[in-house]
């Protein structure tokens, strides 16, 4: 009989990550998960990839997880350094990601004095995570791995937070890697499609299919229009999504508007909605005055999703009740978008981005105001893949672009980020040099935050004075995008007009590694 | 009789706020804050500073607070906005500073629709605040807003967290604003006092008096220099303090080492020691076969402040004790630090830093390993202040120094940060270069972790390979802070040698508004 051979728990952390094939860890360690960098080091096949604030290592994992379909893992340093994370975690938990965190703590021993690094771990991690747990010696670290990683899983993806004290990472144990389960995957059940598709038929145009999660793959949106060509349906998306397929002639899914006026207006005259993995439909924020659900009260509510089942599933099974014949994928021929020249306008930056996107290129949204005219022009682009933000806290897009480069090295990734929302997390701007990132980062400066004038203006409250003025602008100092950029190790320009836009893009395609551009807005 | 006027709850917030003297408001308004905003805006006295992180908000409130004595407020977006900001607000937590927090949530109408920004707020606040409460009405906002107030009160001071809906906010009510009840000072208890003493003189030599807390202000370090010139004790204060005067011929106070070997031989000849406003000395982290309590077992264990009351009126409570007379405050002449010349060491960066230090300024230490040699130098300054990062999460030097600026206009502040730190909360740059801050941030740029590397050693796990290599280096790419300032609109410079950064120094502090010097090593 073989000997059973000594591990630090550390090095049954990271072996039972990899025998789940997550070879991924976004990190940001300590001196208390300095063990587990140990372990990292000595195992073959696990890649780390440093982030310099944690906000930048939670959005990366997003992005990857998104494009893998697999959980990153993340490495965090205590209460604080998950703390730091946890704006971007909301982001992953509302879009449905896989993460599993991994957050190192004090020595079981050391608790009780209170330390200054001691907090609630346990609280923070639970406001933001489907599942927490502990290994609180080292021969638990394998087991409690396994059942994070299991917790990830499902459809949507969980957010998993394991809490690893120094001494279960530091100490030895003769357990081996634990293998985690597969989650269970439901099929759709018959009576949800055919209730469904019913509904789709009875009430023909005055009924919308609302295509959500992994409906928004480019088969499923085939599918949906071949289910609305044959019921008479309209079909639409939620204003943002986790990943959506867009472009190269695969039909174009029109949104629901983000102002609530416009959401009201485009819902006005839907009788009933079959949400195929979206929700229904709500405002962002209320408002005085304002429902906060979107739809007509007459409106009838179809969920043709049940929890478990994958969205891409439950539509083709749709479009073989309703569209037996004709829901393959097809692109229609499209006209390309020609080069723009003259002043940077909404319609002239859109043309530039649609011109020079590259075949398969990840878009990265978080252009906020300044993005929402640029949507429709882009669907004339080739085939690329969106990535929206869920949460709605800001400082998601160039982490979430770094993770996406992360995994799909032969890919270009966009990022086209307001400047109100890019200083969250500029740090994000080091690891994409530091990994040679194929990103290319585009910073709309308006040097206002667009957004909230806007919401200003909804509070009735009139002109605003100097102290509201203080709170909504952002031109007093005005940032040097090139200059953080450059600070930072990554190339940039900046560009005051369409062509000097295009010809910027195309250059940052052509290269590798990372490029800023600095659109400067009128 | 007069008619009950109509107010909606945000300006009741503010006006209480103004009545309990809270004038000053760090920001990171979202729509959900929108009417606080315009509240603010109406509110004569009111003084907003935005800052475009989180971090950058709680950490400001923490240095501002700590300075004037008086609560800061913060105000933040939702639960993804509090959570960007609950690193710094654990470093206030832990240094005893009051915080008031409002954090804007949806409309309590709304909240059941899951909309993308909503959290658990109540969780993520609970984790790092004494006090959390929600207004849920309109009418409830005086009375709530004046018991978080209070909550914020005491020795030492508190965290408290004001969840407001934004319904609250717009809302109308007839109440008026709530004034706060002040916290009860208890005054020290004799029998503490005189065991204190007794114990003191019991063990001369052999006896600690650990001083912490406001026992660090002038007068009572001079008192408790009195109490060990009559009793033979030593005295100390533990590595971090919240606030220290120092310099000025004050006698120095050693730290305890930071080192766990090197705090266990500073305290193994201690059999006493006497708790003067600092908690039992223990370890940072802990470390395999090391303890985590730094004082000998058999060492006992004093406590002269009972909680609620005041250190400064224990220390000269216990200075009337043991030394009825001399314990008024004398500073000893001293001779200046001359200005050094020739290559960056850790003498010649601590002479440059001492030889300039301009009289009563505000020190804010995050110099982490590189600090670590300047500190006895430094006490060869004028008079001045230093801030010290009592919970450990990096990224405290800059928004502090931001806070310390605006709290006092007329002192120059000193940020010492290192360059791991620094990352972690850049966007502080912005919002002193929007303020005219008179802060000189210094950036010790060595581009590794320095602090991790040595913890890298204590693990034992030999030399590094690749992937640890990658998490304890920043060298790829190099950080350009110069760069990075300039692009935060802060004028900067970067210097190589020791003459030339006691120009910059002097340079910095003959000007106004903030300065940021890269202080390149090796």
């Amino acid at each position: 009989m073989e000997t059973p051979s000594l591990s630090t728990g550390a090095d049954l952390l990271v072996r039972t990550l990899l025998a789940a094939d997550i070879d991924t860890c976004f990190a940001n360690p300590g001196t208390s998960e300095m063990h587990l960098v140990a372990a990292i080091d000595r195992a073959p096949g696990m890649r780390a990839v440093l982030g310099l604030f944690e906000g930048v290592v939670t959005g990366a994992a997003d992005g990857y997880a998104r494009l893998t379909e697999k959980p990153a893992a993340t490495l965090l340093h205590l209460g604080p350094g998950l703390a730091n994370g946890l704006a971007n975690l909301h982001n992953a938990r509302k879009a449905g990601t896989p993460v599993l965190n991994v957050v190192g703590d004090h020595a079981v021993r050391h608790l009780q004095y209170d330390a200054p690094l001691a907090s609630d771990i346990d609280s923070l991690a639970g406001a933001m995570s489907h599942w927490v747990g502990r290994a609180q010696t080292p021969d638990a670290v394998a087991t409690r791995t396994a059942e994070a990683i299991a917790a990830t899983q499902g459809t949507p993806g969980h957010i998993a937070t394991l809490i690893l004290p120094a001494d279960s990472a530091w100490g030895l144990t003769t357990t081996s890697p634990a293998l985690c389960r597969n989650a269970e995957v439901k099929e759709p059940a018959a009576i949800d499609i055919e209730t469904a598709g019913a509904a789709l038929r009875k009430y023909g145009s005055r009924a919308l299919l609302l295509l959500g999660g992994k409906a928004l793959r480019a088969r499923s949106i085939a599918e949906a229009f071949a289910v609305a060509e044959a019921s008479g349906c309209r079909v639409a998306a939620p204003g943002s999504n986790a990943r959506m397929e867009r472009g190269g002639g695969l039909p174009e899914v029109p949104r629901i508007p983000y102002p609530v006026d416009a959401a009201l207006a485009f819902l006005a005259e839907v009788d009933c909605i079959v949400l195929m993995g979206a929700p229904t439909p709500v405002a962002f924020f209320a408002y005085p005055d304002k429902p906060s659900v979107l739809i007509p009260e007459r409106c009838r509510v179809v969920k043709a999703v049940a929890p478990g089942v994958d969205p891409q599933t439950a539509m083709a099974a749709l479009a073989s009740f309703c569209a037996p014949r004709g829901q393959q994928l097809r692109r229609a021929p499209q006209e390309a978008v020609i080069a723009p020249s003259g002043p940077l306008t909404a319609d002239s930056i859109a043309q530039a981005l649609a011109h020079t996107l590259p075949e398969n290129a990840i878009v990265v949204d978080e252009s906020v105001t300044s993005g929402r005219s640029i949507y429709a022009t882009m669907s004339r682009s080739g085939p690329f893949t969106l990535l929206g933000n869920m949460g709605g806290s800001i400082g998601f897009g160039m982490p979430v672009a770094l993770g996406a480069a992360v995994a799909c090295p032969d890919r270009r990734v966009l990022a086209m980020v307001g400047d109100g929302s890019a200083f969250y997390t500029e740090q994000a701007l080091w690891s994409l040099a530091r990994e040679s990132a194929n990103a290319t980062v585009v910073i709309f400066a308006n040097h206002n935050y667009a957004i909230l004038q806007g919401e200003w203006r909804n509070t009735g409250a009139g002109p605003s004075g100097k102290a509201a003025r203080d709170m909504l602008t952002l031109d007093r100092p005005r940032a040097d995008w090139v200059s953080i950029a450059r600070g930072h190790g990554v190339e940039a320009e900046r560009v005051v007009d369409a062509a000097a836009l295009t010809q910027a893009l195309a250059r940052s395609y052509a290269s590798s590694g990372p490029r800023l551009i600095e659109v400067l807005m009128a």
